[in-house]
């Protein structure tokens, strides 16, 4: 029998996938916590690792917190290294590290792939993805879209079958408003009918999380607001008296809606509102750049009205996944669980708009350079991250735009401080800014908005010593045309995405 | 021959509309303010009054106004009361009538149809209403939509023929971003070259004014921050310089842009922005009522992040005229100005969802009516006015709303503490709030957020008294279910705009 392995993205260790079950690991792991609360956390993703870390890390140390996801190539290597003390989040907020650190010194954290681990938990804290399926047609226009619960169905289903009847299940996955009343109640109440247990002991409720991976990722949880609902009220209690021993509720008060579906909309529609807001600058900036105008400084003219501070800058997309799919799975919902018959078509016009940032960028830079060869122009691009200050390149919207822009160039090398691998197309990045720009490309194209090539203005000497025939094209609005040489103003030789290139 | 009258909409006073000129009257009040400099402003509307009233008031006192508007029924009573010393606008704001009277008295302040005043003019100030012209189908959709651009031609026309050859003009209306450039500028070089003057000696700037009608009326215009640019550094500098002595600019700075471009886009884009986010409301109200949401805790819950603190409430619809056309503006000029294909999709689909705002809110009504007897019901609404503390009822969404309403029901009767006279539909208007609820009726619709509504929280012991089978139906917000009689509440006969109505 062939031996299927899981690699670390983190060490590029490579485990051996276990076949047999976790009982030995689990039952020695509530043996040492036996006194304390066990705090399942469902996904060992973005959130649910960091999450697990802030639950067993909280003041009044009461938890043991088991970690869960699945046995599979993808998966598996998170589970051996946090039991092997390697903390599987490689962060810039260095409290990731110390958080990871302490749990293991304290003994109080633990992963497995074993779902037989509900069957201990007091707590069980819902963190799986749940993704959208999305059809386009040739132009990018969506045709199409889904929401497959099958998997969301099943993780819940393998809770139902082994969990304690009085358990509290806090839901923090983003789902389609309506799925903890219409998707999960339904399963819990099913499954502990089955096994002849009451179904109205245990406690359901939801509360989204606002997680941003960056320097303060440990922060964004544990010191920030929380929105909270339960199905009922005993749920609601509940989750409010957890969250206050996790949560820095004093200064940063919870807020309890009505009922799930609040929570559960409150969380699509926060990045629904930011989606239409980012595609409202795209749309924009293509008439500022056709009018002549610098959609930046108008930007900055409105925003001084506080009516009007949430307004955004034009930019090459949109970084990761949440504001890629949340307005889909709000309209999809609006539609299946509740017969909006129309859905929220402008939300959906907003995704559509925003998938097509890559595409659009492309035509900005490809129409300044339609005169420049395709064998003979060597490209540079600075930033392959999907944002600032983040080695993350997931989702990011710099491989759409690379994949078009080396269907017309063969000459493209890119540059980012936080990659050296750039997984998704398996190319080597050059990490060092200094080296890179040794280069003297014909075009430099800034593609992230990474503050630190900002550190102490070294980016404008590097480019300084560049060749002067170098053109520069920023996606981002990253650097200052009043620090570059002056050739560059006044050969015109520098070009913003959202900026429109005066001619006279 | 028979004389045209112009009534005043303040004191309902008719004058006759004069057939000569106002040289004499003008020559008069050029020879007093001998040692003034003059300021035209074209259009005195609801920008073009105050404007004016500011500039007579000017800290520095070197200035003489001259107000024109053109003698028509509709205009020509405002230049009659203006000269003999009525203000022409009615607002809450005590410093509209403050600044009318100084002005008056320092005789630094007049009126005149006559477009020869500009030719004494050292700055022309251009505050005349631009429209956009919609058509839509039967659903509402827009079908199309134009700038004519005729009307303000002529008026710029009207300028160029007899103006001074270094007159400084600013123009504040709201236009399609390239006007200035594509229509002003070349209207002003060609009436300068016919006369045989010098074409590179006038500036020509933009800024756009903010106005708030209301009890801030004044200080929006003087105390607010202000954009603002020229076609060239010298009409820059200009408008800067006379912008300095009208606006309190230590307190809110100035902002220049780079082009006249910039400051046009600058305002549609402030509008648009608003309109997008109304837009974004009613669609998610439509959800949330499907889904038993209150869409207002969500959208509380939500603005606790600074991110996410323009977010708007639900309501029966958008006040003003600038939200539901200036969109449709910067669209219309991205196509036909700068051949941008699309237009501005979303800008004008936010447009199209406004504007259908009264109508989902009578559908919201409707619905909760379906089973109500169109010639026994009665039914009240509070608040005609197309905003809070206003007693303006142009634009209001109200009127739609009522119109729809009074085809399906015989008895409305409406209350607003600010109007009397429903002028759009010749209705009298009930001011009284307490006379009005003596009316026991069996639905109160609250149409307009009135504040005082809930002065002393007499509206809540005064629908206390009212009968206890009387539904209400807030389509703005406004009272809270808490301070109503408990009735309300156990019978379920409290419906709001945006909160779904929870069955179980």
């Amino acid at each position: 029998m062939v031996q299927i392995g899981s690699t670390s993205t983190v060490t590029g260790e490579t485990y051996v996938i276990p076949s047999d079950d976790d009982r030995d690991g689990l039952s020695n792991f509530i043996e040492i916590n036996g006194h304390k609360q066990i705090v399942a956390v469902q996904g060992l993703g973005f959130v649910g690792t960091v999450m697990s870390l802030v639950v067993a890390n909280s003041d009044n140390g009461e938890y043991a917190v088991v970690g869960v996801d699945r046995a599979t190539e993808d998966s598996y290597w998170k589970i051996a290294e946090i039991n092997a003390g390697i903390c599987p989040i490689v962060s810039s907020d260095p409290l990731v590290s110390d958080f990871f650190e302490r749990a293991k010194r304290q003994q109080n954290f633990y992963a497995t792939y074993d779902s037989s681990v509900f069957s201990y938990a007091n707590v069980i804290i819902v963190d799986i993805n749940l993704d959208v399926t999305k059809v386009k047609d040739e132009s990018g226009n969506i045709e199409s879209y889904d929401v497959p619960l099958a998997g969301f169905r099943k993780a819940i289903e393998s809770i139902g079958q082994v969990c304690k009847e009085d358990v509290l299940i806090l839901v923090e996955t983003t789902v389609p408003p309506g799925t903890c009343q219409k998707v999960v109640y339904p399963i819990l109440v099913e499954s502990l009918k089955a096994r002849g247990l009451s179904t109205d002991r245990f406690k359901l409720g939801h509360s989204y999380e606002r997680v941003m991976p960056g320097p303060n990722y440990v922060n964004s949880i544990k010191n920030f607001y929380r929105v909270y609902s339960g199905i009922n009220d005993e749920s609601a209690d509940a989750v409010e008296i957890f969250l206050k021993t996790v949560i820095s509720t004093d200064e940063y008060p919870l807020t309890r809606l009505k009922t799930t579906e609040s929570t559960e909309m409150a969380k699509v529609l926060e990045n629904s509102y930011r989606a239409m807001n980012i595609s409202f600058a795209i749309e924009w900036s293509r008439f500022a750049e056709n009018a002549g105008v610098d959609l930046y400084e108008v930007v900055d003219a409105i925003r001084l009205r506080p009516t009007h501070a949430n307004l955004m800058y034009p930019g090459i997309g949109v970084g990761g996944y949440c504001l890629t799919k949340d307005p889909l799975m709000a309209s999809w919902a609006s539609e299946e669980f509740f017969g909006l018959e129309s859905g929220l078509q402008s939300s959906v016009k907003a995704v559509e708009n925003n998938d097509k940032m890559p595409m659009f960028c492309f035509d900005f830079v490809s129409n300044i350079l339609k005169h420049h060869d395709k064998e003979t122009t060597s490209i540079g691009l600075l930033g392959v991250a999907y944002g600032p200050g983040i080695g993350d390149t997931r989702f990011s919207p710099v491989e759409d735009f690379y994949n078009r822009l080396s269907m017309h160039f063969d000459n493209i090398k890119c540059q980012d401080p936080y990659v050296s691998l750039w997984a998704e197309l398996n190319l080597e990045i050059e990490t060092s800014l200094e080296a890179f720009l040794g280069n003297s490309f014909d075009i430099l194209v800034v593609t992230t908005a990474h503050r630190n090539y900002l550190n102490n203005d070294a980016i404008y000497e590097l480019i300084g010593r560049s060749g002067k025939e170098m053109v520069i094209i920023d996606t981002v609005g990253l650097l200052d045309l009043h620090k570059l040489p002056a050739h560059f103003y006044q050969n015109k030789n520098f070009y913003v995405l959202g900026v429109g290139h005066n001619e006279e």
